[in-house]
């Protein structure tokens, strides 16, 4: 089955990214945007038919490799 | 408000980010991972109350500058 992850910054840490994005987009005219964090998205197929066990197992993956616990969070969705 | 989007790679374009994940992932010992494809993921804060106008604001932001609709899809969650 498919599991769908997204990783985003934590709160307070600074995110030059999204900074850049918001001020790219308030150029181009979208003068109310006030803050844009980014973050990445995983789409992980896991060859595992049980939902809680597939849940499991991305979980390990995110605390071992796709998200770095210090300064960001992740989300099964 | 804040508006959720994720942007993803179309079917059928390559993902060589993604690929990297999912081999190191089964050289890690997940070795029942088929595929990851890697996107991207934004937290817009729109000064805008109505959720629809929100909305189309964004969808906006996606056209214009978040997404390259060429090899990329968009979806506002």
């Amino acid at each position: 089955m498919k599991v769908k992850v997204i990783v985003t910054l934590k709160n307070g840490v600074l995110d030059p990214q999204g900074k850049a994005i918001q001020q790219t987009l308030n150029g181009m005219g979208f003068s109310d945007v006030n803050e844009v964090r980014q973050g990445k998205y995983f789409d992980i197929e896991v060859n595992e038919k049980d939902e809680k066990k597939a849940r499991i197992k991305v979980e390990n993956m995110c605390n071992q490799l796709l998200a770095n616990l210090v300064i960001e969070n992740y989300k099964i969705i």
